[in-house]
């Protein structure tokens, strides 16, 4: 049943307390304060960063795990599972090419109710797919039929990359006024804010099978493209020194750009046509376009911060590495958190 | 409501069905192919193991991604999530024993419908409690409140081991007819099992808070007891020759020993008395011998396999890495498969 609702709907109001998860993890994390001898892998500090650092012999290995969240349960409305299958691959090698990690393998996790053959074949067309884009090994994986624990089906993943030949990890730590803020485009609403974007499809009625005004395909479909995968295009970047930070749009949107730091401001003044796509949602539920901005991608998935003397140069690399259609979409001041300008949007920091 | 059903209950009874699971595994594994240029990591193989394993640069890295499953609902029935949080750690670090990778890091995975902060704290103690154990590090995890998703509580990780200083991965290939079997005790179940577990506890209507005939704690409380880490044990092993192969026994039972070798027959014919906590499970069910063996670890949560002539020595390096209780349960002959002669049981393989 559709439930009823009047006003602005917010992530929040959409069921995920983010607060409460936020106290809940730190709950978690002040309990575990172990540190081994370094005989036994020394972690690195990378802040603000979603991939983990820890140096293993001669080689630092950088190491990112997520999940495809509630996009699953569009995918089993749809019965389409290849396109979340290439996102089990896609959220987590650009939150290792955020990181200027070469991803190396990546394991699967696979937790459903009942095994059906051709929902896993689906998967494992669209977990190909997202291997190839990210040049990347599926190493192994878990596959759990938990029909007391799941109602759908979770899909999650740990990616490992690595830093070739003496790569440094690109942290978001030499950024300084002055640098430049490139965007690639995105592919959709990517896997997030799909437990906001579902209730909003449930009160409005909206039919899954027709396409939304404008647009010639089923929304169910448009809604459901695979994350775009970035790390062919950040692995091209990666071992130049002009090279300065780099942030994975996902969960949090432009938000995520003040993980890199908290020493500067990140000015959006450029940002190009928001997709129709992200128009349509925010009407579906009068949404402010504050929420729009920190919970989608709003059109651009992954931003490069570089020094502004090679812009021309980097947009060529980009270019060669499959981004041509990258573009210019901010610069950095002096000051903190992230502003887009042109909407009146002035974000603090992080959450 | 308690199910009812007469006749011996049986793993794929209770809800599992391992041939379609098998099936659904192989459709998804069918479509993925892909293999990267050298560049970008190179997969080696380590048949017969739940540990991938990746050449990175100059390391080999070994991977394990596994979930603690459906005992996360006993955890909640008795409101008890320390000892589960430690096994989030001890059913991952064991695979990479198992190859005689130690441990660098772990990344864990908790999805949940609500984020309750004395859960989250316990767990915390529980995942410190096992870093320790493992000498792990806690490099990152991922948070997801799902109530859509799940009904209880999963709880995953990956983990991510090396081999210091050229060691080589302990694959299983060097074992032999001759071979001696050393096994290290278990701490009760583990995390296995629990889904044929759960149904006979609620068919029999089984009091968790009260102790089994023979025991002392209840009974709850003796099921949750955490995974024991075998780390240590396994690392003062890996590096010598005399170390042939390394078997985490967990889903599967004494079979898993048969994914080390299919060129040989494993012979435990000294099986020490099966802890009572076994035989209560076992009656309650009328579940048969040959199904416990190859769904609980009966005792023995790790196994080692030694040349012969190195015995006393390796009993020796293993009292001073914690495992003094580690005894002789078998040997290896010609032939193929595993066998528990005081119980006339033979396995052909693993599945």
């Amino acid at each position: 049943m559709a439930e009823r609702r009047s006003g602005p709907w917010t992530y929040a109001s959409s069921g995920v307390d983010v607060d409460a998860r936020a106290r809940a993890l730190s709950a978690l994390l002040g309990g575990v304060s172990y540190r081994p001898p370094p005989t036994h892998g020394r972690p690195l500090a990378a802040p603000g960063h979603f991939a983990g650092l820890v140096r293993i012999g001669r080689e630092t290995i950088a190491v990112t795990t997520d999940t495809v969240g509630t996009k699953t349960l569009l995918a089993e409305a749809l019965d389409r599972w290849e396109e979340v299958g290439e996102d089990i691959v896609g959220v987590n090698v650009n939150d290792l090419a955020a990181v200027g990690a070469r991803p190396a393998a990546l394991v699967d996790t696979v937790l459903c109710a009942r095994p059906e053959e051709e929902v896993f074949r689906a998967l494992g067309r669209g977990i190909e797919r997202g291997l190839r884009e990210a040049r990347c090994s599926l190493l192994g994986g878990e596959t759990a039929i938990v029909p007391d624990l799941v109602r759908g089906t979770d899909l999650g993943a740990t990616a490992i990359g690595f830093f070739p030949r003496g790569r440094r990890p690109v942290t978001g730590a030499r950024i300084r006024p002055g640098d430049r803020i490139l965007g690639i485009p995105s592919n959709g609403v990517h896997a997030n804010g799909f437990t906001l974007l579902r209730k909003l499809l449930d009160a409005r009625s909206v039919d899954l099978a027709r396409p939304r005004p404008g647009s010639r395909i089923p929304v169910g479909e448009e809604l459901l493209r695979p994350t775009r995968i970035y790390t062919v295009a950040a692995d091209a970047l990666a071992d130049r020194p002009e090279a300065h930070g780099f942030a994975h749009i996902s969960g949090g949107g432009v938000r995520n750009l003040s993980r890199l730091s908290d020493r500067v401001a990140f000015v959006l003044d450029a940002w190009p046509a928001i997709p129709p796509l992200f128009g349509w949602i925010q009407e579906l539920g009068a949404v402010s376009t504050t929420e729009m901005f920190q919970t989608f991608n709003m059109g651009i998935g992954f931003a490069l911060v570089v020094a502004p003397d090679h812009l021309s140069e980097t947009r060529r690399r980009l270019a060669r590495a499959g981004a041509g259609d990258a573009g210019e979409i901010g610069h950095v001041e002096r000051g903190r958190g992230v502003s887009v300008p042109a909407f009146g949007l002035a974000y603090e920091g992080y959450a």
